[in-house]
């Protein structure tokens, strides 16, 4: 790619990275014989969705009703949309039940009867169980709970139960593989003694789990159904904190025009700021944010080998970002110069950004959710 | 506005509030005599725009040369796009020239060197001041590198000197208006140090300042040229903590699909998330974040009477808030019901969504940057 064309901040795919990621996981699904469903709200993308169809996926994940109308539009037609049902999307919901067999959450009763009181066509329903992130669901152990919700929902035949699903979003705040592995470990405990114990009444119930910590760190996924992971199709520098991933696996990246320095406090601006970013960010030990690591572009990619942490993004404003280089790299850069960059989070900036580029020069699509027709 | 058509996240511009807050700054403008060149960067909306228009406004600033594009494309002709000038960006700069009187920044010989050698047409160059955020700009007392500045700027007739611009964006750090005031009063002993050093030199030349919070809470600026602030059009929760608004003037608010309630935690989960909020949050005395407060929606607009801190938005992830409310507020909604947000940091969320309605039911259009053409 002939790098002159890039005048502003600029999302690069890496294609070999991003299918190389790709191939890792559904390698992983097909050796551990678990049902791959992947989540897209991480690139939101047909072109690289389609980048998953070409290793066999056919099932997927969303987070918005929007974004499932996204995708179905492009002949993807089982879709879970893995959110708390919105009451108030039930007629986009009832489009999608015409050409997609989709997948609803519901974690109360009342849920249950509007869905089974409003719904024109059949639906899969799963029950969202809170396995630790105490974000969304039903306690593993709230019977009572549980038992309701399956009363209500065996009295509507359009309502098919699929069974258990959980996020264990809490592996996001974990710091080592043992961590994750503890998380992991409990999260199917509960969806295991779930399943067993519902399995009966439900003889063709599944238990679905999701996250890139542990399908990235975990090797043994005998008792899991289907897993729903998103981000490691790009990967990050959180996941690279986690262990989820090496530096050299996250499959993005932003080009910034260097538009100032500044010797006497080693700083750089770049044209790159909050609204290209996003502001997720790491904390250093010295208590210093981190929103984004410095490579170098060389051969047509960039080059994570020389994993120095400097310099890095220390601040964004709305457009700026300052850059925190030391005596050794101030002079990597100058004004006019391209600079590139890792991000922290990958599915807040990629949805940010709206479009992306792959690293030989094509365009690829994103998303952009119309919020008023 | 019949709220039963909002299914989803949706910004809401008061209309009456946003009124009332561009003519207060116009008619500070008009009787402390400084001339008035808004920031566009936090509405980004030819709509908002012309409500300026009504009050007599004429010049504006932006933060990127995209977003001076949109502007010029209706008939803004006078912009400073105040943003450390991009070399890689020449092109659409020139093109700008022909309808465009632009203003430009410059920190450097080099820049000055090159916009000499490249504009096609004339340009006001400003050299940024650094009045103590520590970002972009000169320091106010190097007089070595502003004489070498315009040592060179002398040399290209095209490029015309206008002065010194400041932002001091160290305000919205503070907590008190008299911190704003102590900042500002620093500000403008630069400045105006400036301008009489160089005053014989350049008989023209200006010093021009800009950030919400000393436009709001400062009243004599018989020194100040011109002013640039932005973010007063709509305020938000982090002006209020400054005490640059009360908020009853914050002029939009976010309506959220409220999807689940927890009772066992006093928690509601919106349809809202760091996709449409962004991330900025204000920390509570006892460390707790807050991402947004609700506001009850009554009478064609929200109110802001019941001053209270409960219920707030305590987490987001990407589509998810978490809501914290208490025994007293968490009865308030159910899911279904829409609840109401004022925003943390409004320039940052405005530019995520990419689109508003009017509290009357209008659409407003909103700048979304074209990242790849």
């Amino acid at each position: 790619m002939n790098l002159d064309i890039i005048t502003q901040p600029t999302l690069i795919v890496d294609v070999q990275r991003c299918k190389a990621n790709i191939r890792k996981i559904t390698e992983k699904a097909a050796s551990q014989h678990f049902e791959l469903r992947p989540h897209f709200k991480t690139h939101q993308s047909h072109q690289i969705g389609s980048w998953f169809r070409d290793e066999g996926v056919s099932k997927i994940t969303v987070s918005s009703v929007g974004m499932a109308s996204f995708f179905a539009m492009n002949d993807w037609d089982d879709i879970t949309i893995a959110f708390p049902f919105n009451i108030r999307q039930i007629g986009t919901i009832n489009d999608l039940l015409e050409n997609v067999n989709l997948g609803l959450l519901a974690e109360d009763p009342d849920t249950i009867d509007f869905l089974g009181k409003h719904l024109t066509g059949e639906a899969g329903i799963w029950i969202k169980i809170d396995v630790g992130t105490h974000r969304t669901g039903v306690a593993p152990d709230n019977f009572p709970m549980i038992d309701h919700i399956l009363e209500r929902l065996i009295e509507y035949p359009k309502l098919n139960f699929r069974g258990f699903l959980g996020h264990a979003g809490h592996t996001y705040q974990t710091h080592t593989s043992q961590e994750v592995e503890r998380i992991t470990e409990n999260s199917l405990t509960n969806m295991t003694m779930l399943k067993k114990k519902y399995l009966s009444s439900f003889p063709e119930l599944k238990i679905s789990l999701g996250d890139t910590p542990s399908v990235s760190m975990i090797d043994d996924f005998s008792n899991v159904d289907e897993l729903r992971p998103g981000n490691f199709v790009f990967y990050d520098l959180q996941q690279e904190e986690i262990g989820s991933c090496s530096l050299d696996e996250i499959a993005i990246a932003m080009a910034c025009p260097v538009v100032a320095v500044h010797p006497e406090r080693n700083q750089w601006i770049i044209y790159g700021g909050g609204v290209h970013f996003a502001k997720d960010f790491l904390t250093f030990k010295d208590g210093k944010k981190c929103f984004g690591r410095f490579v170098r572009y060389e051969h047509g990619t960039w080059n994570t080998s020389e994993a120095v942490f400097n310099p890095f993004l220390i601040s964004l404003s709305q457009e700026h970002g300052v850059v925190q280089c030391n005596d050794q790299t101030f002079h990597l850069c100058k004004p006019g110069d391209l600079s590139f960059w890792l991000p922290v989070h990958s599915c807040m900036t990629a949805d940010i950004m709206g479009s992306y580029i792959t690293n030989t020069g094509g365009k690829v699509d994103h998303y952009r959710e119309h919020l008023w027709p």
